[in-house]
């Protein structure tokens, strides 16, 4: 059958490879950067890396640099460069420090790069990474969120392949393998609602730091944690698909599945309907994003059939999360506006975390950012990475005059 | 992104054909038939039916050859040719009648011969679709069941394109799709469990024929139906998964699933699943067959995801069904041993419908003759179309020897 290899091309399941790939990873010492980490020493001879980054953990990015005989270890702030050159002594590892060290071990020439910097700081190595690796694995939101059409059309300049390492695209991605795109008439992401999910407004309101981030499925760093509180997570999943796939807005949309199995539902024209499950464990999509069009071997756990009995979906309610329809809007006004989003929510997220102000303020500064914004004159089409960068820099600015004459 | 065609070639929704496909339906006043030409409607100028068969109902065949403005009907009652032919008066359609005159049919050159006939008839007429289309759509399940091996060389022979139409198993297609075999660990199929999945043995064995053919979800001939509620249905598609799929039998396993919204669940080994669902409307898997790898509009409900809560999943219990264990047995034991299966079904089932049996000795009658068929020494690795319908012609006998001594 068309499609489907005959059995006698089937390779033997271990040893995935036969050849080794090059393999940098932008945020090593992250969630994504670890499990990447674990994947590959899963599949000894499979990939031989090359570089890793870290913002600030020299320790831990040292001991992965060395135990994963990297070539490169580069840590983002240059005040600990001699910490990290006193733990390669003897390693031969090259040792870096600063923005401009990581941007340059992004652009190493590899078969593939896994972009895993969280926040507008993965936008100028992820786009280094998109013009010189064969592959980005894609776990950075913001280069899609904030600068969308530029960044497609940098990856499509360079040839590279780009595939989502987020659960939700990579279940597009898988579901899609194959179809044409005019056969698409709905791509629906879920989301687990996180913690607040059957709180009401008032006792979101008064949602503590710890409270927020405690999520009932996925264990991820805590601005991410935080944005699937407000869910403005899915908000920016939903502007990553429209970059992603090939849909309009009014093509997404979300639905709430605090069991976190499927993580997406593409529905065809033919009235068909292809999910993709998993256990909650980001090995998963990061196989698939490694090794793709092949599958690695992931040690996770499978899904027990009989237990889907259990599933729920519903409708996501944007009353009480006003961080969904404020990113909806932004999807839908385009240009700009999701860069402002973004930032704004950088801002209002961390300021939470550090107790400046409470749960439900994260999305009024948001939404007051936005208003701002555009009065100003800054929602505009300009897309280019200079423009996003400087109207990421306005809308912090906004943000952060909003906050410091107090809310 | 590979894989994923810009927007720009993107065809407009309506107008799917651009070039139109001639188009054969072997079975065609059937469920699947039916189906097939409502879809067609739908699409005009996308088909040009060429041949349209079907074994008794002349008036409607008749009709649809005139509606669908078909070169040739053919029907396999030959004392119906002067009725057909009389219908056909003044339209320019050829009548043709008989067993052969359906293989000639079978045999025009076609871009697409839909191969709905249903039981061990269809054999020699989709043997001759697949030495002389472009594509067979699959709906008859005994190419498979009975003669798997064959079927498969026959049709790589012939570099015939075959896609199944078997809800289940056109679900298992999508999720395949652009994956490489190697990478499958287990292919579930769904079963509704039929009108009888929470009976016990007693009342089972007690059941009515009208209580048999009440399916909850699907509307579908006689024979299938009964095969649902015995669920030798699943168990046939077992075997056909076997061959259209490159799995053993221990990756192939059946779960009930009432609802029947999950058509199959495909599980790789990086822990990710594709479950493909629809609305239970055969006109989905139709459009697939006939349109892939574009997907054609069908005009079937769409999913509300919100409703997917109420969908629950069970074991299937082979004590209640013992069909569901036969049909393993056959696929373990391979070479003839499903194609005597297969036999003693349809002899059984057709003395059920017939009120010569009870439900319960529908199972017994085929393990019965499995048996008999093992110490016989009818269970051997022969596996061409000429063998199989020998093989296929001695288990009927035995089935119908024991039948006639009374149970």
């Amino acid at each position: 059958m068309d499609g489907i290899e005959s059995r006698d091309d089937a390779r033997t399941k271990s040893g995935d490879a036969g050849n080794v790939k090059t393999l940098s990873i932008l945020g090593a010492t992250g969630s994504i950067g670890t499990n990447t980490l674990d994947v590959v020493a899963r599949h000894p001879g499979s990939f031989d890396v090359v570089a890793l980054t870290a913002q600030s953990n020299v320790e831990k990015l040292a001991e992965l640099a060395k135990l994963h005989q990297a070539r490169l270890a580069v840590i983002g702030d240059e005040k600990r460069l001699e910490d990290l050159k006193h733990r390669l002594v003897g390693t031969g590892i090259e040792a870096a420090a600063g923005k401009q060290a990581i941007v340059t071990a992004a652009s190493e020439p590899v078969d593939c790069v896994m972009a895993s910097i969280v926040g507008a700081a993965g936008l100028a190595p992820t786009f280094a990474a998109g013009a010189h690796a064969k592959r980005v694995a894609l776990a950075n939101k913001e280069c899609l969120v904030t600068a969308g059409d530029a960044f497609m059309a940098h990856i499509a300049q360079h040839s590279c392949e780009l595939l989502p390492v987020d659960s939700e695209h990579s279940g597009v991605f898988q579901a899609l393998a194959a179809t044409n795109p005019e056969c698409i008439e709905q791509i629906t992401l879920t989301a687990s609602g996180g913690p607040f999910r059957t709180w009401s407004r008032d006792e979101m309101a008064a949602a503590t730091v710890d409270q927020a981030l405690n999520h009932p499925n996925w264990s991820m760093g805590a601005k991410i944690t935080i944005d699937s509180a407000t869910m403005m997570n899915k908000g920016l999943e939903l502007i990553e698909a429209y970059h992603l796939f090939p849909v309009e807005p009014d093509q997404l949309n979300c639905v709430i599945h605090p069991q976190s199995i499927v993580h997406c539902l593409v529905s065809f024209r033919d009235g068909s309907t292809l999910a993709q499950m998993a256990c909650p464990d980001m090995r998963t999509p990061i196989c698939y994003a490694l090794g793709w069009p092949k599958r690695l071997e992931a040690p996770t756990q499978r899904l027990d059939v009989t237990a889907l009995s259990s599933m729920t979906f519903e409708s996501a309610d944007e009353a009480r999360f006003p961080a969904l329809a404020l990113a909806r809007q932004a999807l839908v006004a385009g240009g700009t506006a999701p860069a402002i989003l973004n930032a704004a929510n950088e801002i209002a997220v961390a300021a939470f975390l550090n107790s400046q102000i409470r749960f439900a303020e994260i999305a009024d500064l948001v939404g007051w950012t936005l208003e701002q914004a555009d009065t100003l004159g800054l929602i505009t089409a300009a897309s280019s990475l200079k423009d996003v960068l400087g109207v990421d820099r306005e809308a912090r600015m906004l943000s952060v005059s909003r906050l410091n004459r107090g809310t």
